[in-house]
C-alpha cells in the first residue's frame, strides 16, 4: 500500500517520518506545491518521492491531507469526485464547515475527518520531528459516516503513530478546540505584539524575559498561513471564547484598578483549579 | 559567614540548596513562620536550622528576603533599624515602592534590591530545586546606593548561584517586569478561568488540551499569596500593560468579526517577530 501526504510540513512530514520508520506502507509519496519544500522533504527523507495530486490519487490507497484548512476546503470536493476505493484522511484543525461541504457527496464514505492533537509552534518540512504524535489524542469526527474499511485503514495509521483516539461530533470538536487550542494561540500572538510594541520605546525590555514569558509566548511563532484559515473556519466559536477571555481580563483590570485585592486573590485562587487538569 | 533565608519557599529554598551545595557559608539559617514549612525545609535539607528573624539578625552576616513583596514592605524598615554591618538582600519582584519606603533610612547602604529572573509555577519548600538560577539573570536595582562591601557580598552570592547580572533603575525594572513577567501570569490566570468556566457545561473540554494549551496556562498554577502583592505593588505598570493587551485582543476580535482575514494574517505575521527574541 502506498500512502500520500498532501502538504509536507510539520504535521505531514512528521507522519512521513513515522510511517517510513515503521515500514507500514511500501511507499510514502509527498504532494507538495512549493518547490523548495519538495527538495527539503526529499533531503530530510520525510517522503520517498514527490508526485502531483492526480498522480498520487492514481498511485496511492490513502491520501492524508495536512494542508491549511481553507486549502482542504478547496480541494476536497474535487478529490472525492475522483476517488473509487481510496481513503481520504483530513487532518485539519476545524471540522464543521468541511463536513457540511461534503455531507451529501456520493463518495462521503471514503472520507474521514481526523484531528491529531499534536504540534509545535514551528512549520514547514524542517519542523517535522519523530514521535510528534506519540501518546497524543487523535480525534475522529462523525466517523460513523465513513465506510468501515476506510475507517479501519485510518485507525491503523493512528496506531502506527502510537496515538490514543476519541470520537466527537463536529460542533463539539470545533467548540472544544477553540477553548483548548485556538484561544491559546490568540493570547500568545496578542502577548507577543503587546511586548514588541513596547520594545520600540524600551529597547532592553526582553533582557528580563524568563521561562514564564517564553512559555506563554512561544505559540506566537506559529504560521499565519495555517492559523488565519483556522480562525476563519471556526469564527463563531473563536469569537465566543475570545469574548469570554477579554471579559476575564477586563474583570481583573477593574479589580486591580479599584484596588480590590481580596477579589484579585480569590480570582487567582479560582484559576489555580487548573492544577487538577494539567500536570 | 552565616546566611539566613527569610521565607523558605521556591526561591528561598532553591537558594538554600545551592549555598549548601557550594559550601559558600558555614551555615544556612531558615526563617519561616509556617510550622509545617519549617519541618519540610529541614527534612528536605534546604537549610541547616530554623531561627526567628531576631535570632537570625544576631547570628547571620546576610539576610536574604524571599517572602512576598508586601511582607518585605512590612518587615524591611524594622530590620534596617536594627542592622549594624549585616547585609539585607531583597529578592522581591517589584522595587519602586520598597525603594521609596527606605530611601532616607540611615542604614540604606546595608540594603540591596536584587531580583532573580527565575522561577517556576510551583511554590512552597517542596518546590525548591537545584540549579533554578543557573544562567539566569540577577537584576540589581539602584545598586549604587548600596555600600561597596554589602554589594560585594550580594554579588558573590549571585556568582554562587551561577547567574548573570544586570543593573537598572526602579522604574525601568518595574515596567519591564510588568511586560515580560506579570502580564504572562495575568493572561494565564484568565485563560485558565475562561476554560474552567466553560468546562462546567462541557465536561469533556480538557480531553483535547495539548502541549500548546499546557504551556500558555501552566503559570495559572502560581500562588495567589505571592502574586496578589506583586499586582498591588506594581499596580500602575500592570494596568498599563493589561490595557494594551486587552486592546490587542479586542483588535483581533474586531478583525475576525468583520471577516477581515488579510488583517488577521498581517497581525499574526507581525507577532511572529517574537522569533528573534525567544529561541
Amino acid at each position: 500500500m502506498n500512502i500520500a501526504i498532501v502538504g509536507v510540513g510539520l504535521i505531514g512530514g512528521s507522519i512521513g517520518i513515522r510511517l517510513k520508520e515503521t515500514k507500514f506502507c511500501s511507499k510514502v509519496v509527498g504532494v507538495e506545491k512549493n518547490e523548495s519544500n519538495q527538495k527539503k522533504a526529499l533531503q530530510l527523507n520525510l517522503v520517498d518521492e514527490i508526485q502531483t495530486l492526480d498522480e498520487a490519487l492514481a498511485s496511492c490507497k490513502v491520501l492524508v491531507l495536512t494542508i491549511p484548512v481553507d486549502a482542504i476546503m478547496k480541494i476536497l470536493p474535487g478529490l472525492l469526485d475522483k476517488v473509487t476505493d481510496q481513503v481520504i484522511i483530513d487532518m485539519g484543525s476545524t471540522k464543521s464547515n468541511i463536513l457540511n461541504l461534503i455531507q451529501d457527496h456520493p463518495n462521503r464514505g471514503r472520507y474521514i475527518a481526523a484531528h491529531p492533537m499534536a504540534g509545535t509552534e514551528y512549520s514547514g518540512p524542517e519542523a517535522a520531528i519523530p514521535n510528534l504524535f506519540k501518546d497524543k489524542m487523535m480525534v475522529y469526527v462523525e466517523a460513523f459516516k465513513t465506510d468501515e474499511d476506510a475507517f479501519e485503514i485510518a485507525d491503523a495509521i493512528t496506531d502506527q503513530l502510537e496515538m490514543k483516539s476519541s470520537f466527537m461530533n463536529a460542533e463539539e470538536h470545533d467548540m472544544h478546540t477553540a477553548y483548548v487550542s485556538h484561544i491559546s494561540h490568540l493570547t500568545s500572538f496578542a502577548l507577543a505584539l503587546t511586548v514588541l510594541e513596547k520594545e520600540k520605546s524600551q529597547g532592553r525590555i526582553f533582557e528580563l524575559a524568563g521561562s514564564g514569558f517564553q512559555s506563554t509566548v512561544r505559540l506566537a511563532k506559529s504560521s499565519p498561513d495555517m492559523w488565519t484559515p483556522i480562525f476563519k473556519q471556526n469564527r463563531a466559536n473563536v469569537l465566543e471564547v475570545l469574548e469570554e477571555h477579554i471579559k476575564q481580563l477586563q474583570h481583573i483590570y477593574d479589580k486591580i484598578e479599584q484596588e480590590d485585592y481580596d477579589a484579585v486573590h480569590k480570582w487567582i485562587k479560582k484559576s489555580n483549579k487548573i492544577k487538577r487538569i494539567i500536570k
